[in-house]
Protein backbone atom coordinates (compact mmCIF):
# COMPACT_ATOMS: atom_id res chain seq x y z
CA UNK A 1 0.00 0.00 0.00
CA UNK A 2 1.57 3.51 -0.78
CA UNK A 3 1.49 5.80 1.82
CA UNK A 4 0.24 8.65 0.77
CA UNK A 5 -3.20 10.57 1.09
CA UNK A 6 -4.05 9.13 -2.04
CA UNK A 7 -2.49 5.21 -1.33
CA UNK A 8 -4.96 5.85 1.84
CA UNK A 9 -7.99 7.01 0.30
CA UNK A 10 -7.70 3.87 -2.68
CA UNK A 11 -7.59 1.25 0.54
CA UNK A 12 -10.46 2.93 1.46
CA UNK A 13 -12.49 2.91 -1.14
CA UNK A 14 -11.32 -0.21 -2.02
CA UNK A 15 -12.35 -2.32 1.04
CA UNK A 16 -15.08 0.14 2.42
CA UNK A 17 -18.39 -1.80 1.62
CA UNK A 18 -21.01 0.55 -0.25
CA UNK A 19 -24.41 0.12 1.28
CA UNK A 20 -26.06 3.33 -0.23
CA UNK A 21 -25.95 5.25 -3.37
CA UNK A 22 -24.01 8.54 -2.76
CA UNK A 23 -23.41 11.49 -4.94
CA UNK A 24 -19.64 12.15 -3.99
CA UNK A 25 -17.69 9.73 -1.42
CA UNK A 26 -13.93 9.91 -0.40
CA UNK A 27 -11.36 11.12 -2.61
CA UNK A 28 -13.55 14.40 -2.76
CA UNK A 29 -12.85 17.43 -1.04
CA UNK A 30 -17.00 17.33 -0.22
CA UNK A 31 -19.48 14.86 0.35
CA UNK A 32 -23.26 15.33 -0.80
CA UNK A 33 -26.29 14.04 1.31
CA UNK A 34 -29.56 15.69 -0.16
CA UNK A 35 -29.06 19.28 -0.55
CA UNK A 36 -25.94 19.23 1.74
CA UNK A 37 -22.34 19.59 0.69
CA UNK A 38 -19.87 18.17 3.77
CA UNK A 39 -16.16 18.31 4.44
CA UNK A 40 -14.33 17.26 7.03
CA UNK A 41 -10.51 18.72 7.97
CA UNK A 42 -8.34 18.16 10.53
CA UNK A 43 -5.23 20.06 11.14
CA UNK A 44 -2.58 19.01 13.56
CA UNK A 45 0.27 21.25 15.56
CA UNK A 46 3.67 20.06 13.98
CA UNK A 47 2.06 19.22 10.39
CA UNK A 48 -0.15 22.18 9.58
CA UNK A 49 0.70 24.77 11.83
CA UNK A 50 3.27 25.70 14.66
CA UNK A 51 2.51 27.53 17.79
CA UNK A 52 4.79 30.40 16.78
CA UNK A 53 1.55 31.18 14.53
CA UNK A 54 -0.38 33.99 16.27
CA UNK A 55 -3.68 31.51 17.99
CA UNK A 56 -6.57 33.59 16.58
CA UNK A 57 -4.56 33.44 12.82
CA UNK A 58 -4.70 29.41 13.60
CA UNK A 59 -8.27 29.53 14.34
CA UNK A 60 -8.90 31.49 11.47
CA UNK A 61 -7.15 30.04 8.40
CA UNK A 62 -7.66 25.89 9.77
CA UNK A 63 -11.70 27.67 9.94
CA UNK A 64 -11.24 28.66 6.30
CA UNK A 65 -9.37 25.66 4.81
CA UNK A 66 -12.62 23.95 5.28
CA UNK A 67 -14.90 26.63 4.43
CA UNK A 68 -13.04 26.78 1.56
CA UNK A 69 -13.98 23.40 0.74
CA UNK A 70 -17.64 24.08 0.80
CA UNK A 71 -17.10 27.29 -1.71
CA UNK A 72 -15.15 25.62 -3.89
CA UNK A 73 -17.76 22.81 -4.85
CA UNK A 74 -20.75 25.59 -5.74
CA UNK A 75 -22.11 25.77 -1.80
CA UNK A 76 -22.33 28.00 0.87
CA UNK A 77 -21.45 26.41 4.23
CA UNK A 78 -24.55 27.10 7.28
CA UNK A 79 -23.38 24.86 10.21
CA UNK A 80 -20.06 23.32 11.59
CA UNK A 81 -19.07 20.76 14.19
CA UNK A 82 -15.89 21.58 15.98
CA UNK A 83 -13.53 18.90 17.59
CA UNK A 84 -10.60 20.19 19.81
CA UNK A 85 -7.93 18.46 21.17
CA UNK A 86 -5.29 20.34 23.88
CA UNK A 87 -2.69 19.75 25.89
CA UNK A 88 -3.89 19.25 29.78
CA UNK A 89 -3.33 22.73 31.31
CA UNK A 90 -3.46 24.33 28.05
CA UNK A 91 -2.87 28.79 28.42
CA UNK A 92 -6.22 30.24 28.88
CA UNK A 93 -5.00 33.20 26.01
CA UNK A 94 -4.08 31.03 23.63
CA UNK A 95 -7.70 28.77 23.80
CA UNK A 96 -9.59 31.82 23.86
CA UNK A 97 -7.36 33.80 20.88
CA UNK A 98 -7.45 30.58 19.16
CA UNK A 99 -11.38 30.67 19.53
CA UNK A 100 -11.56 34.21 18.34
CA UNK A 101 -10.14 33.60 15.25
CA UNK A 102 -12.71 30.94 14.61
CA UNK A 103 -15.46 33.23 15.68
CA UNK A 104 -14.50 36.05 13.88
CA UNK A 105 -14.57 34.23 10.36
CA UNK A 106 -18.10 32.49 11.34
CA UNK A 107 -19.31 35.27 11.91
CA UNK A 108 -18.54 37.17 8.64
CA UNK A 109 -20.24 34.03 6.89
CA UNK A 110 -22.67 33.59 9.45
CA UNK A 111 -21.60 29.99 9.91
CA UNK A 112 -23.25 28.18 13.12
CA UNK A 113 -21.53 26.07 15.35
CA UNK A 114 -23.68 23.34 16.12
CA UNK A 115 -21.70 20.26 18.57
CA UNK A 116 -18.43 18.78 18.45
CA UNK A 117 -16.02 17.01 20.86
CA UNK A 118 -13.09 18.40 22.79
CA UNK A 119 -10.77 15.88 24.36
CA UNK A 120 -7.18 16.14 25.90
CA UNK A 121 -3.88 15.57 23.89
CA UNK A 122 -0.25 16.60 23.33
CA UNK A 123 -0.97 18.15 20.23
CA UNK A 124 -3.34 20.42 19.58
CA UNK A 125 -6.07 19.05 17.10
CA UNK A 126 -8.12 20.82 14.69
CA UNK A 127 -10.75 19.12 13.49
CA UNK A 128 -13.75 20.74 11.36
CA UNK A 129 -16.83 18.96 9.99
CA UNK A 130 -18.99 21.71 7.78
CA UNK A 131 -22.07 21.81 6.03
CA UNK A 132 -23.31 23.52 3.33
CA UNK A 133 -26.39 23.56 1.49
CA UNK A 134 -26.19 23.06 -2.39
CA UNK A 135 -28.04 22.76 -5.28
CA UNK A 136 -26.04 21.67 -8.19
CA UNK A 137 -22.15 20.73 -7.04
CA UNK A 138 -19.39 22.58 -9.43
CA UNK A 139 -16.82 18.92 -9.65
CA UNK A 140 -13.37 18.91 -10.83
CA UNK A 141 -14.30 16.91 -14.06
CA UNK A 142 -16.34 18.80 -15.97
CA UNK A 143 -13.89 21.26 -17.36
CA UNK A 144 -14.28 21.39 -21.10
CA UNK A 145 -12.19 22.44 -23.66
CA UNK A 146 -13.12 25.64 -25.35
CA UNK A 147 -13.72 26.71 -21.38
CA UNK A 148 -11.69 29.66 -20.39
CA UNK A 149 -9.88 29.45 -17.22
CA UNK A 150 -10.11 31.85 -14.27
CA UNK A 151 -8.36 32.60 -10.91
CA UNK A 152 -9.78 34.83 -8.22
CA UNK A 153 -7.77 36.73 -6.12
CA UNK A 154 -3.92 36.75 -6.29
CA UNK A 155 -1.01 34.47 -5.79
CA UNK A 156 2.21 34.35 -3.55
CA UNK A 157 1.23 35.74 -0.06
CA UNK A 158 0.55 33.31 1.94
CA UNK A 159 3.66 31.61 0.71
CA UNK A 160 5.77 34.20 2.57
CA UNK A 161 3.34 33.64 5.48
CA UNK A 162 5.08 29.97 5.34
CA UNK A 163 8.25 30.28 4.43
CA UNK A 164 9.75 33.49 5.76
CA UNK A 165 7.25 33.66 8.59
CA UNK A 166 5.70 36.75 8.04
CA UNK A 167 2.17 36.32 9.01
CA UNK A 168 0.92 39.03 6.39
CA UNK A 169 -3.03 39.59 7.00
CA UNK A 170 -3.25 37.04 3.39
CA UNK A 171 -1.76 34.10 5.74
CA UNK A 172 -3.57 34.48 8.50
CA UNK A 173 -6.80 35.58 7.92
CA UNK A 174 -7.32 34.21 4.55
CA UNK A 175 -11.19 34.71 3.34
CA UNK A 176 -12.77 31.71 1.76
CA UNK A 177 -14.27 32.68 -1.33
CA UNK A 178 -17.86 32.34 -0.59
CA UNK A 179 -19.56 35.32 -1.65
CA UNK A 180 -17.45 34.88 -5.14
CA UNK A 181 -19.01 31.49 -5.32
CA UNK A 182 -22.61 32.30 -4.92
CA UNK A 183 -22.03 35.47 -7.50
CA UNK A 184 -20.65 33.43 -10.02
CA UNK A 185 -22.60 30.39 -9.70
CA UNK A 186 -25.84 32.84 -10.32
CA UNK A 187 -24.68 34.57 -12.83
CA UNK A 188 -22.50 32.25 -15.15
CA UNK A 189 -22.24 28.43 -16.13
CA UNK A 190 -19.48 27.11 -13.87
CA UNK A 191 -17.93 23.86 -15.57
CA UNK A 192 -15.33 22.84 -12.84
CA UNK A 193 -13.79 24.50 -10.20
CA UNK A 194 -11.19 23.59 -7.60
CA UNK A 195 -9.76 25.55 -4.48
CA UNK A 196 -5.89 26.75 -4.47
CA UNK A 197 -5.17 24.74 -1.41
CA UNK A 198 -1.74 23.40 -2.59
CA UNK A 199 -0.79 25.43 -5.26
CA UNK A 200 -1.65 26.46 -8.47
CA UNK A 201 0.50 23.79 -10.32
CA UNK A 202 -0.74 20.88 -8.00
CA UNK A 203 -4.19 22.05 -7.58
CA UNK A 204 -4.80 23.11 -11.77
CA UNK A 205 -3.10 19.61 -12.65
CA UNK A 206 -5.58 17.92 -10.40
CA UNK A 207 -8.58 19.73 -12.44
CA UNK A 208 -6.84 18.93 -15.60
CA UNK A 209 -6.11 14.98 -14.83
CA UNK A 210 -10.12 14.90 -13.45
CA UNK A 211 -11.51 16.47 -16.58
CA UNK A 212 -9.27 14.81 -18.83
CA UNK A 213 -8.00 18.15 -20.21
CA UNK A 214 -5.45 20.20 -20.97
CA UNK A 215 -5.19 23.48 -19.04
CA UNK A 216 -2.68 25.83 -21.08
CA UNK A 217 -2.27 28.55 -18.49
CA UNK A 218 -0.36 31.81 -19.52
CA UNK A 219 2.12 33.43 -16.80
CA UNK A 220 1.61 36.94 -17.98
CA UNK A 221 -2.03 36.09 -17.16
CA UNK A 222 -1.48 34.93 -13.81
CA UNK A 223 -2.49 37.87 -11.09
CA UNK A 224 0.73 37.61 -8.58
CA UNK A 225 0.76 39.43 -5.05
CA UNK A 226 3.18 42.22 -5.54
CA UNK A 227 4.29 42.23 -2.18
CA UNK A 228 5.64 38.24 -3.35
CA UNK A 229 7.35 39.67 -6.28
CA UNK A 230 8.94 41.88 -4.50
CA UNK A 231 10.29 39.61 -1.79
CA UNK A 232 11.38 37.47 -4.45
CA UNK A 233 13.14 40.09 -6.52
CA UNK A 234 14.71 41.06 -3.27
CA UNK A 235 16.10 37.55 -2.95
CA UNK A 236 17.03 36.47 -6.28
CA UNK A 237 14.12 34.01 -6.48
CA UNK A 238 12.11 32.97 -9.58
CA UNK A 239 8.74 34.74 -8.46
CA UNK A 240 6.66 32.77 -10.82
CA UNK A 241 8.07 29.41 -9.81
CA UNK A 242 7.32 30.84 -6.57
CA UNK A 243 3.69 32.04 -6.61
CA UNK A 244 1.99 28.83 -8.55
CA UNK A 245 3.58 27.22 -6.05
CA UNK A 246 1.73 28.70 -2.84
CA UNK A 247 -0.44 26.74 -1.39
CA UNK A 248 -3.94 27.53 1.05
CA UNK A 249 -3.97 30.56 -0.98
CA UNK A 250 -8.12 29.05 -1.05
CA UNK A 251 -8.86 31.46 -4.03
CA UNK A 252 -10.31 29.54 -6.39
CA UNK A 253 -9.24 27.91 -9.61
CA UNK A 254 -12.52 27.49 -12.30
CA UNK A 255 -13.45 26.82 -15.87
CA UNK A 256 -16.61 28.47 -17.68
CA UNK A 257 -17.32 28.54 -21.44
CA UNK A 258 -18.54 32.33 -21.32
CA UNK A 259 -16.39 35.12 -21.29
CA UNK A 260 -16.64 36.19 -17.48
CA UNK A 261 -16.41 40.28 -16.83
CA UNK A 262 -16.39 40.50 -12.96
CA UNK A 263 -13.67 42.78 -10.92
CA UNK A 264 -12.34 39.63 -8.62
CA UNK A 265 -11.67 37.35 -11.89
CA UNK A 266 -9.44 37.27 -13.91
CA UNK A 267 -8.77 34.80 -17.07
CA UNK A 268 -5.46 32.59 -17.11
CA UNK A 269 -5.96 30.67 -20.04
CA UNK A 270 -8.12 28.21 -21.66
CA UNK A 271 -8.89 24.56 -21.78
CA UNK A 272 -7.71 22.07 -24.41
CA UNK A 273 -8.20 18.61 -25.98
CA UNK A 274 -5.44 16.70 -24.25
CA UNK A 275 -4.01 16.06 -20.80
CA UNK A 276 -1.78 18.08 -18.27
CA UNK A 277 -0.68 21.62 -17.65
CA UNK A 278 1.21 23.63 -19.51
CA UNK A 279 2.62 26.79 -18.99
CA UNK A 280 3.41 29.12 -21.94
CA UNK A 281 3.11 26.42 -23.47
CA UNK A 282 5.89 23.99 -21.54
CA UNK A 283 4.42 21.02 -19.47
CA UNK A 284 4.83 21.77 -16.00
CA UNK A 285 3.97 19.21 -13.24
CA UNK A 286 3.94 19.00 -9.77
CA UNK A 287 7.33 18.18 -7.22
CA UNK A 288 5.48 15.23 -6.14
CA UNK A 289 2.32 15.02 -3.88
CA UNK A 290 2.91 15.62 -0.55
CA UNK A 291 3.64 12.03 0.87
CA UNK A 292 3.29 11.14 4.64
CA UNK A 293 7.25 11.09 4.81
CA UNK A 294 8.03 14.41 3.39
CA UNK A 295 7.44 18.06 4.11
CA UNK B 1 -12.08 29.62 32.85
CA UNK B 2 -12.77 25.98 33.94
CA UNK B 3 -10.04 23.88 31.97
CA UNK B 4 -12.75 21.01 31.41
CA UNK B 5 -15.34 19.82 28.69
CA UNK B 6 -17.74 21.19 30.59
CA UNK B 7 -15.94 24.89 30.48
CA UNK B 8 -14.70 24.55 26.57
CA UNK B 9 -18.38 23.65 26.26
CA UNK B 10 -20.09 27.05 28.28
CA UNK B 11 -17.51 29.10 27.02
CA UNK B 12 -17.85 28.17 23.29
CA UNK B 13 -22.35 28.27 24.01
CA UNK B 14 -21.43 31.94 25.47
CA UNK B 15 -19.13 33.41 22.77
CA UNK B 16 -20.23 31.69 19.39
CA UNK B 17 -22.88 33.82 17.81
CA UNK B 18 -26.42 31.80 17.09
CA UNK B 19 -27.43 32.70 13.38
CA UNK B 20 -30.15 30.23 12.91
CA UNK B 21 -32.23 28.18 14.56
CA UNK B 22 -31.19 24.44 15.42
CA UNK B 23 -32.79 21.60 17.70
CA UNK B 24 -29.87 20.45 19.42
CA UNK B 25 -26.43 22.40 19.40
CA UNK B 26 -23.07 22.17 21.34
CA UNK B 27 -23.15 20.39 24.91
CA UNK B 28 -25.49 17.68 23.52
CA UNK B 29 -23.75 14.31 22.28
CA UNK B 30 -25.47 14.68 19.04
CA UNK B 31 -26.59 18.30 17.06
CA UNK B 32 -29.81 17.58 14.92
CA UNK B 33 -30.26 18.97 11.19
CA UNK B 34 -33.44 18.30 9.42
CA UNK B 35 -34.13 14.61 9.86
CA UNK B 36 -30.43 13.91 10.87
CA UNK B 37 -28.46 13.60 13.97
CA UNK B 38 -24.79 14.18 13.78
CA UNK B 39 -22.34 13.81 15.68
CA UNK B 40 -18.50 13.95 16.23
CA UNK B 41 -15.79 12.40 18.43
CA UNK B 42 -12.26 12.35 18.35
CA UNK B 43 -9.79 9.19 19.58
CA UNK B 44 -6.26 10.47 20.46
CA UNK B 45 -3.03 8.08 21.22
CA UNK B 46 -2.26 8.46 24.60
CA UNK B 47 -5.59 9.97 25.52
CA UNK B 48 -8.36 7.53 24.86
CA UNK B 49 -6.38 4.30 23.74
CA UNK B 50 -2.62 3.04 23.99
CA UNK B 51 -1.17 1.07 21.14
CA UNK B 52 -0.51 -1.80 23.03
CA UNK B 53 -4.64 -2.03 21.94
CA UNK B 54 -4.86 -4.82 19.03
CA UNK B 55 -5.33 -2.59 16.25
CA UNK B 56 -8.52 -3.77 15.30
CA UNK B 57 -9.74 -3.57 18.53
CA UNK B 58 -8.95 0.46 18.45
CA UNK B 59 -10.87 0.78 14.89
CA UNK B 60 -13.93 -0.91 16.01
CA UNK B 61 -14.21 0.66 19.60
CA UNK B 62 -13.86 4.25 18.74
CA UNK B 63 -16.24 3.58 15.93
CA UNK B 64 -18.25 2.14 17.87
CA UNK B 65 -18.20 5.11 20.60
CA UNK B 66 -19.27 7.48 18.09
CA UNK B 67 -22.08 5.47 16.76
CA UNK B 68 -23.32 5.20 20.41
CA UNK B 69 -24.04 8.35 20.44
CA UNK B 70 -26.54 8.42 17.40
CA UNK B 71 -28.21 4.86 18.88
CA UNK B 72 -28.71 7.30 21.97
CA UNK B 73 -30.55 9.87 20.89
CA UNK B 74 -33.06 7.14 19.47
CA UNK B 75 -31.29 7.43 15.52
CA UNK B 76 -30.35 5.16 13.24
CA UNK B 77 -26.54 5.64 11.44
CA UNK B 78 -26.43 5.78 7.83
CA UNK B 79 -23.20 7.51 6.59
CA UNK B 80 -20.00 8.51 8.39
CA UNK B 81 -16.54 10.47 7.80
CA UNK B 82 -13.37 9.35 8.99
CA UNK B 83 -10.33 11.74 9.44
CA UNK B 84 -7.41 9.79 10.12
CA UNK B 85 -3.92 11.22 11.94
CA UNK B 86 -0.88 8.94 11.28
CA UNK B 87 2.87 8.94 11.92
CA UNK B 88 5.31 9.17 8.89
CA UNK B 89 6.05 5.95 7.79
CA UNK B 90 3.25 4.01 9.93
CA UNK B 91 3.10 0.42 9.99
CA UNK B 92 0.73 -0.94 6.93
CA UNK B 93 -0.41 -3.58 8.99
CA UNK B 94 -1.12 -1.52 11.91
CA UNK B 95 -3.22 0.82 9.19
CA UNK B 96 -4.80 -2.50 8.09
CA UNK B 97 -6.12 -4.07 11.07
CA UNK B 98 -7.15 -0.84 12.33
CA UNK B 99 -9.27 -0.17 9.27
CA UNK B 100 -10.68 -3.99 9.76
CA UNK B 101 -12.13 -3.19 12.85
CA UNK B 102 -14.08 -0.16 11.60
CA UNK B 103 -15.01 -1.99 8.36
CA UNK B 104 -16.26 -5.12 10.27
CA UNK B 105 -18.64 -2.90 12.12
CA UNK B 106 -19.95 -0.46 9.80
CA UNK B 107 -20.84 -3.74 7.71
CA UNK B 108 -22.96 -4.70 10.69
CA UNK B 109 -24.82 -2.01 10.79
CA UNK B 110 -24.55 -1.04 6.39
CA UNK B 111 -23.47 2.52 7.69
CA UNK B 112 -21.57 4.12 4.46
CA UNK B 113 -18.34 6.01 4.85
CA UNK B 114 -18.59 9.15 2.55
CA UNK B 115 -15.71 11.05 2.90
CA UNK B 116 -12.75 12.73 5.54
CA UNK B 117 -9.10 13.51 5.74
CA UNK B 118 -5.69 12.00 5.92
CA UNK B 119 -3.11 13.67 7.97
CA UNK B 120 0.50 13.20 8.84
CA UNK B 121 0.41 13.12 13.26
CA UNK B 122 2.98 11.90 15.47
CA UNK B 123 0.27 10.53 17.54
CA UNK B 124 -2.74 8.37 16.23
CA UNK B 125 -5.50 10.37 15.94
CA UNK B 126 -9.29 9.56 14.96
CA UNK B 127 -11.85 11.26 14.17
CA UNK B 128 -15.77 10.46 12.87
CA UNK B 129 -18.61 12.28 12.03
CA UNK B 130 -21.38 10.06 12.26
CA UNK B 131 -24.80 10.59 10.39
CA UNK B 132 -28.41 9.24 11.41
CA UNK B 133 -31.92 9.17 10.48
CA UNK B 134 -34.25 10.31 13.03
CA UNK B 135 -37.29 10.65 13.58
CA UNK B 136 -37.90 12.11 17.62
CA UNK B 137 -34.76 12.68 19.69
CA UNK B 138 -34.78 10.84 22.42
CA UNK B 139 -32.59 13.17 24.73
CA UNK B 140 -31.53 13.35 28.02
CA UNK B 141 -33.78 15.35 29.97
CA UNK B 142 -36.71 13.55 29.26
CA UNK B 143 -37.18 11.64 32.15
CA UNK B 144 -40.42 11.78 34.24
CA UNK B 145 -41.41 10.73 38.24
CA UNK B 146 -42.93 7.69 38.14
CA UNK B 147 -40.77 6.41 34.92
CA UNK B 148 -38.98 2.93 35.56
CA UNK B 149 -35.09 3.02 34.96
CA UNK B 150 -33.70 0.87 32.05
CA UNK B 151 -30.72 -0.84 31.09
CA UNK B 152 -29.87 -3.02 28.60
CA UNK B 153 -26.86 -5.92 28.45
CA UNK B 154 -24.46 -5.97 31.61
CA UNK B 155 -22.13 -3.75 33.26
CA UNK B 156 -18.68 -4.87 34.26
CA UNK B 157 -16.37 -6.18 31.52
CA UNK B 158 -15.19 -3.39 29.46
CA UNK B 159 -13.10 -1.82 32.88
CA UNK B 160 -11.36 -5.18 32.75
CA UNK B 161 -9.82 -4.01 29.58
CA UNK B 162 -8.70 -0.79 30.78
CA UNK B 163 -7.97 -1.10 34.22
CA UNK B 164 -6.22 -5.24 33.69
CA UNK B 165 -5.21 -4.75 30.15
CA UNK B 166 -7.56 -8.02 29.71
CA UNK B 167 -8.32 -7.07 25.77
CA UNK B 168 -12.18 -9.06 26.48
CA UNK B 169 -14.40 -9.17 23.35
CA UNK B 170 -16.91 -6.19 25.45
CA UNK B 171 -13.47 -4.18 25.61
CA UNK B 172 -12.27 -4.95 21.85
CA UNK B 173 -15.47 -4.81 19.52
CA UNK B 174 -18.64 -3.09 22.03
CA UNK B 175 -21.87 -3.47 20.39
CA UNK B 176 -23.71 0.16 19.99
CA UNK B 177 -27.08 -0.57 20.99
CA UNK B 178 -28.36 0.12 17.10
CA UNK B 179 -30.76 -2.84 16.86
CA UNK B 180 -32.27 -1.99 20.53
CA UNK B 181 -32.97 0.98 19.77
CA UNK B 182 -35.12 0.72 16.65
CA UNK B 183 -36.93 -2.15 18.65
CA UNK B 184 -37.34 0.28 21.80
CA UNK B 185 -38.59 3.18 20.40
CA UNK B 186 -40.98 1.19 17.69
CA UNK B 187 -42.78 -0.38 20.51
CA UNK B 188 -42.43 1.99 23.24
CA UNK B 189 -42.50 5.42 24.89
CA UNK B 190 -39.17 6.04 25.78
CA UNK B 191 -38.90 8.79 27.84
CA UNK B 192 -35.21 9.74 28.08
CA UNK B 193 -32.19 8.03 27.33
CA UNK B 194 -28.08 8.31 27.65
CA UNK B 195 -24.99 5.89 26.61
CA UNK B 196 -23.22 5.01 29.38
CA UNK B 197 -19.45 5.96 28.17
CA UNK B 198 -18.34 7.16 31.25
CA UNK B 199 -20.19 4.58 33.56
CA UNK B 200 -22.81 4.47 35.48
CA UNK B 201 -23.10 6.65 37.83
CA UNK B 202 -21.93 9.74 36.09
CA UNK B 203 -24.21 8.65 32.86
CA UNK B 204 -27.20 8.62 35.33
CA UNK B 205 -25.98 11.61 37.28
CA UNK B 206 -26.31 13.60 33.67
CA UNK B 207 -29.66 12.51 32.98
CA UNK B 208 -30.58 13.04 36.28
CA UNK B 209 -29.30 16.72 36.52
CA UNK B 210 -30.42 17.21 32.61
CA UNK B 211 -33.97 15.64 33.65
CA UNK B 212 -34.16 17.31 37.17
CA UNK B 213 -35.43 14.44 38.62
CA UNK B 214 -34.48 11.81 41.14
CA UNK B 215 -32.91 8.18 39.73
CA UNK B 216 -33.62 5.62 42.50
CA UNK B 217 -31.11 2.60 41.72
CA UNK B 218 -31.21 -0.74 43.02
CA UNK B 219 -27.73 -2.77 43.41
CA UNK B 220 -29.52 -6.08 43.65
CA UNK B 221 -31.48 -5.33 40.19
CA UNK B 222 -27.94 -4.16 38.25
CA UNK B 223 -27.05 -6.71 35.52
CA UNK B 224 -23.12 -7.23 36.44
CA UNK B 225 -20.98 -9.10 34.65
CA UNK B 226 -19.91 -12.08 36.07
CA UNK B 227 -16.55 -12.29 34.91
CA UNK B 228 -16.41 -8.95 36.15
CA UNK B 229 -18.23 -10.03 39.44
CA UNK B 230 -15.69 -12.96 39.70
CA UNK B 231 -12.65 -10.60 39.20
CA UNK B 232 -13.70 -8.37 42.35
CA UNK B 233 -14.04 -10.82 44.62
CA UNK B 234 -10.85 -12.41 43.52
CA UNK B 235 -9.01 -9.46 44.11
CA UNK B 236 -11.39 -7.97 47.01
CA UNK B 237 -12.77 -5.44 45.52
CA UNK B 238 -16.22 -4.00 45.75
CA UNK B 239 -17.98 -5.88 42.58
CA UNK B 240 -20.67 -3.12 42.83
CA UNK B 241 -18.81 -0.13 43.31
CA UNK B 242 -16.10 -1.67 39.79
CA UNK B 243 -19.33 -2.00 38.05
CA UNK B 244 -21.19 1.05 38.04
CA UNK B 245 -17.78 2.92 37.45
CA UNK B 246 -17.18 1.12 34.39
CA UNK B 247 -16.90 3.84 31.13
CA UNK B 248 -17.11 2.82 27.33
CA UNK B 249 -20.23 -0.10 28.32
CA UNK B 250 -22.08 1.68 25.25
CA UNK B 251 -24.96 0.33 26.69
CA UNK B 252 -28.13 2.36 27.20
CA UNK B 253 -29.68 4.12 30.25
CA UNK B 254 -33.30 5.43 29.83
CA UNK B 255 -36.30 5.61 31.37
CA UNK B 256 -40.23 4.87 30.40
CA UNK B 257 -42.90 4.93 31.98
CA UNK B 258 -44.13 1.71 30.83
CA UNK B 259 -43.25 -2.05 31.86
CA UNK B 260 -41.29 -3.08 29.18
CA UNK B 261 -40.93 -6.66 28.63
CA UNK B 262 -37.33 -7.37 26.08
CA UNK B 263 -34.91 -9.95 26.54
CA UNK B 264 -32.03 -7.22 26.57
CA UNK B 265 -33.27 -5.02 29.14
CA UNK B 266 -33.38 -5.30 32.50
CA UNK B 267 -35.46 -2.64 35.48
CA UNK B 268 -33.05 -1.21 37.76
CA UNK B 269 -35.02 1.85 39.61
CA UNK B 270 -37.36 4.16 39.17
CA UNK B 271 -38.12 7.91 38.73
CA UNK B 272 -38.90 10.47 41.63
CA UNK B 273 -39.28 13.44 42.21
CA UNK B 274 -36.15 15.27 43.55
CA UNK B 275 -32.28 15.49 42.29
CA UNK B 276 -29.64 12.92 42.29
CA UNK B 277 -29.03 9.67 42.14
CA UNK B 278 -29.51 7.24 44.91
CA UNK B 279 -28.23 3.68 44.88
CA UNK B 280 -30.22 1.52 47.63
CA UNK B 281 -31.37 4.72 49.10
CA UNK B 282 -27.95 6.31 49.40
CA UNK B 283 -27.45 9.63 47.48
CA UNK B 284 -24.22 8.57 45.46
CA UNK B 285 -22.17 10.77 42.68
CA UNK B 286 -19.43 10.51 40.65
CA UNK B 287 -15.87 11.33 41.48
CA UNK B 288 -15.73 14.46 39.31
CA UNK B 289 -15.99 15.07 35.76
CA UNK B 290 -13.27 14.36 33.67
CA UNK B 291 -10.47 17.21 33.63
CA UNK B 292 -8.03 17.85 31.10
CA UNK B 293 -5.25 17.73 33.77
CA UNK B 294 -6.80 14.67 34.90
CA UNK B 295 -7.11 10.77 34.02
Amino acid sequence: MKKTEEGIINFINKNFRKFRKIKLGIGDDCAIIGNYAITKDIYIEGTHFNLNIPPEGIGWRTFAGALSDIAAIGGEPLYFLLGIGLPQNFDDKFFKSLMRGMMNLSNIFKVQIIGGDTVKSEKVVLSYTVFGKIKKPILRNGARSGDFIYITGDLGLSRIGYDLNIFNEKFLYPLPKIREVKILTKKYKINSMIDISDGLVIDSERLSFASSVRLDIYSDKIPFNKKAVEHCKKNNLNFVDFCINSGEEYELLFTSPEKINLKFVKIIGEVKEGKGVYLDGKRITHKGFKHFNED
